[in-house]
C-alpha cells in the first residue's frame, strides 16, 4: 500500500489540474457518481453490513450502531444531497474585489480551490460521499481517514467516488482514502504541511484535540457545543419556556443543543419553578447552583465541572446571576463558542449581550438549534467551525475555498 | 516576573472588553500613543543605542545594524504610519452578509476582532508598533515576542504603547510583552491555544518553520518569497528585459523579488543573451540551467538546490523550458507560493499561467515587486501570507479580523 505522503503527493498533483476543470465538468463527475451510488447499492449494503455485524459484535452501543448502518433509503437520501450540492453556485473563479491601480495594474483577488483537503471523521460512512462532494464542488482534492469500524462502507464508497470521476474524466486520484485502522496514519497525514492544505476533523472532542495537539498542517476545528441560553431579567417569559425546551429537548445529542441555562436574579424565582417542571416533564435532568436549588427543591446539585460540559444527553446545568455582565463572563469563560443566545425584550440589553458573547453564531430571542448550514441558506455544510481564523460557524462551499491576488499589467515596474 | 500564559490571560481579559470599544476610542487610543511616541523620542533612542552597541559589539553585520537602529527621523516616520492606520476604515461590526431567513429569523454575519494575537518577530522594533497600531485598530489584543538584540528598544516601545492606551482611558493590558530572550518562552507562547487566538511570525524562514512546527495554536504564515518570471515565447522582449531586471534588483533583499526565471526554449536564443548581459551590468550574478549555459558563455552552473532558493541577494537563476505546462509545474513545485508572474503578449497562455499558478500574487506583464499592502491599496499590512488559510497575499486590517453570525428573532424554535 501507498504510504499517506505517497497519497497526498498524487492529490496535490491531481490538485494543479482540478484548478483548471470548469464548473461543467466538476458538476458532471458528482452527477456520474451519484449515479454509480445508486447503482451500486447492493454492494455498498452488503459491505457496510459487515461493518454493522463486527459492530454489533463488539457490544457498540445501539445508537452508535445506527450511526454506522446504511439502508436503501440512507443511500437515496447521500445521492440526493450530492444533487444539493451540484445545484449550488460554484465558487471557484469568481471574483471578490476587483480595482484598478494608480499605476494602472488591474487587480483582482479571486477565490480559487484550497487545493488538498484532509477529512479526519469517526462512524458515519455517510461523511465520506457528502465531503468529498463538497470538496470537489470547490475544486479541491481530498484525502480521507475514516474510523475503523467502518473500514468495509468506505472502501466501497471511495471505489464509487473513484469510478464517477473517472466516468466523467476527471482523474480518480482526486479521492485518496487512507486504507488502514492504524492510529500511526493518522500521525503521518497530520505531518504533510505543504502538501495538505488544510484538516478538517469531524467527530468528538477527544478526536479534535489530538489533531489540535499535533497537527503541522493548519486545521479547522469543528462541532464542539457547550451552548448556553440567557434569560434576562426583562424576558418574555411565555417565549421562554417553549425556547428553552426546543433548544435542550428537540435533538439533545447535536452540537448545538443546548447544555446550559443562566437566568436573571430578578427574574429567577418567577421563572425557574415552571421552567424546571416543563423540562422535567420532558425527563431532563436538572443541575442547579446553590441558588437555583433554593427556588427549585429537588434540583440536583451542580458541580463547577458541569459548567464546561457538554452533555449531548438530556441533562442541563442551570446558574443563577447576578448581571448581564456575569452571564457574559460566565460563557466566555466556559462556552466553546459555538452558539450561544439572550432572551430579553430590551435591545440595549440584547445588543450588548450580541457583541460581547465571543461565539460563532449569537442569538437573540431564538433557539441555538439554528446554527446549521442549510439553516442559514448555505446549502450543506462540511462542518461547523468553532474557532477563528478563515471560518466561523457553519462552513459550505465557499468556506473550502481560498482566494489569490490575480494582477494583470502592461509592462509596470516598480519606482 | 509573569509567565506568559498569565499575559496571555490578562489579554484574553482585555480583549472581551476592548470588543466593545468603539472606533472612536480605538483611534483615540492610537492618537495618543503616536503622541507618545513623539514625546519620548530621546528615550527611546536612548534604549535604541544600548542595542545598536551591543550589536555592533557582537560583530552584527551592518545591513543588520541598519534594521535595528532607530532615529529621530525613523520615529516620526513610525508615528506617521499610525495616522495612515487611524485614517483607515475601522473593520469592526461591518455587516458581510445579511438575509431574513424563512422562519423570519434575521441573520447577520458581521466582522469581528480575532481577540488575542500573538506576534513573534526579529530585529525591526518598528514591529512593535506598527503590529500593535494594526491589532489595536481590529481591536484585537496582543502580546508580543521580538528578537532579544532588540530588547531594550522593545521594552520602552511597549511602555509607550501601554501609556497611549491609559490616555485613551483603554486598559494597558491590551498590550502585553514577553519581556525575556529565553526561547523556552517561545515555546510556551506557542502552546497557548485557546488563549492565543492566532501566531504570526515574522522574520527569517528558519523562525517561521520553527513556529509551523511547533505551535497548536493557528499560525499564519509569511514572508518568504522564492518569486519567479516565465517569459513566454510570445513575450514581449522590449518590455521583459526591463521588468526582469526590475522584479531582481530594484530591491534585492525583499520577499517579492524575483529570484528565478524561465524562459520558454521557442525564444531564449533570442532573449538570454541581452536579458544575461543587462542582469550582469547590473551587478547580478547568473546561475544557469545546461541549455542557458549552451547559450551564453560564461554562466555558472546551477545546482538542483538553486530551484528552492530564496536568494535575498543579487543572485538569479535561469532555467530554459518547453512549455508553458513545465513553466506551471516548475512553479508548482519550487515557488514558495508568493508571487509569480508570466511575461506574454497571448492572452490565453496567460490566462492559464495565471489560474495555474498556485500563489498568493499571479502577475501578467508585471514586475513581482507589488505585492505589498501599500501598492494593493490596502493600507499598511501585517504581513504577506503565502498560505492558504484565512487570508493570502498582504494581509491589512481586515485580514486581522473574523466574523460572527447575529441571529435575530422573535421566539423562532427549531421544528
Amino acid at each position: 500500500m501507498a504510504s499517506v505522503r505517497e497519497l497526498a503527493e498524487q492529490a496535490k498533483q491531481a490538485s494543479y489540474r482540478l484548478m483548471l476543470a470548469t464548473a461543467e465538468e466538476k458538476n458532471n463527475a458528482l452527477k456520474k457518481i451519484a449515479e454509480r451510488l445508486l447503482s451500486s447499492t447492493e454492494t455498498i449494503l452488503a459491505e457496510n453490513a459487515k461493518d454493522v455485524e463486527a459492530a454489533k459484535k463488539a457490544g457498540t452501543k445501539a445508537a452508535l450502531v445506527d450511526r454506522l448502518a446504511l439502508s436503501k433509503e440512507r443511500v437515496e437520501a447521500i445521492a440526493k444531497d450530492i444533487e444539493g450540492v451540484i445545484a449550488l453556485d460554484g465558487p471557484v473563479g469568481k471574483v471578490i474585489e476587483s480595482r484598478k491601480l494608480r499605476n494602472g495594474l488591474r487587480l483582482e483577488k479571486v477565490r480559487v480551490p484550497l487545493g488538498v483537503v484532509g477529512i479526519i471523521y469517526e462512524s458515519r460512512p455517510n461523511v465520506t460521499i457528502d465531503a468529498s462532494a463538497l470538496c470537489i464542488k470547490a475544486g479541491n482534492c481530498i484525502v480521507l481517514r475514516g474510523g475503523s469500524d467502518a473500514i468495509n462502507s468506505n472502501r466501497v464508497l471511495v471505489k464509487v467516488l473513484r469510478e464517477g470521476l473517472n466516468d466523467a474524466g476527471l482523474s480518480r486520484e482526486i479521492v485518496q482514502f487512507v486504507d488502514s485502522t492504524e492510529r500511526e496514519k493518522v500521525r503521518e497525514l497530520l505531518s504533510l504541511h505543504g502538501l495538505v492544505d488544510v484538516i478538517i476533523p469531524r467527530g468528538s472532542g477527544s478526536l479534535i484535540n489530538f489533531v489540535v495537539q499535533n497537527s503541522k498542517v493548519p486545521v479547522i476545528e469543528t462541532g464542539e457545543g457547550n451552548c448556553h441560553i440567557y434569560v434576562d431579567k426583562k424576558a418574555d417569559l411565555s417565549r421562554a419556556y417553549p425556547i428553552v425546551v426546543n433548544a435542550k429537548t428537540q435533538r439533545p445529542g447535536v452540537c448545538n443543543a443546548a447544555e446550559h441555562l443562566l437566568v436573571h436574579e430578578g427574574i429567577a424565582e418567577k421563572f425557574l419553578p415552571e421552567m424546571v417542571k416543563q423540562l422535567s416533564e420532558k425527563r431532563v435532568e436538572v443541575r442547579g447552583c446553590e441558588k437555583t436549588r433554593k427556588i427549585v427543591s429537588g434540583v440536583k446539585k451542580a458541580t463547577d465541572a458541569d459548567w464546561g460540559k457538554e452533555y449531548l444527553d438530556l441533562i442541563i446545568g442551570i446558574k443563577v446571576v447576578s448581571s448581564l455582565d456575569e452571564a457574559i463572563a460566565h460563557i466566555n469563560r466556559h462556552s466553546t463558542h459555538h452558539s450561544d443566545a439572550i432572551l430579553a425584550e430590551d435591545r440595549e440589553t440584547s445588543e450588548k449581550f450580541l457583541r460581547g458573547v465571543d461565539s460563532a453564531a449569537v442569538y437573540s430571542n431564538a433557539s441555538t438549534r439554528f446554527t446549521d448550514g442549510a439553516q442559514f441558506g448555505m446549502g450543506s455544510e462540511i462542518g461547523i467551525s468553532t474557532q477563528k481564523l478563515h471560518a466561523r460557524g457553519p462552513m459550505g462551499v465557499n468556506e473550502l475555498t481560498s482566494s489569490k491576488f490575480v494582477i494583470r499589467g502592461r509592462g509596470q515596474v516598480r519606482e
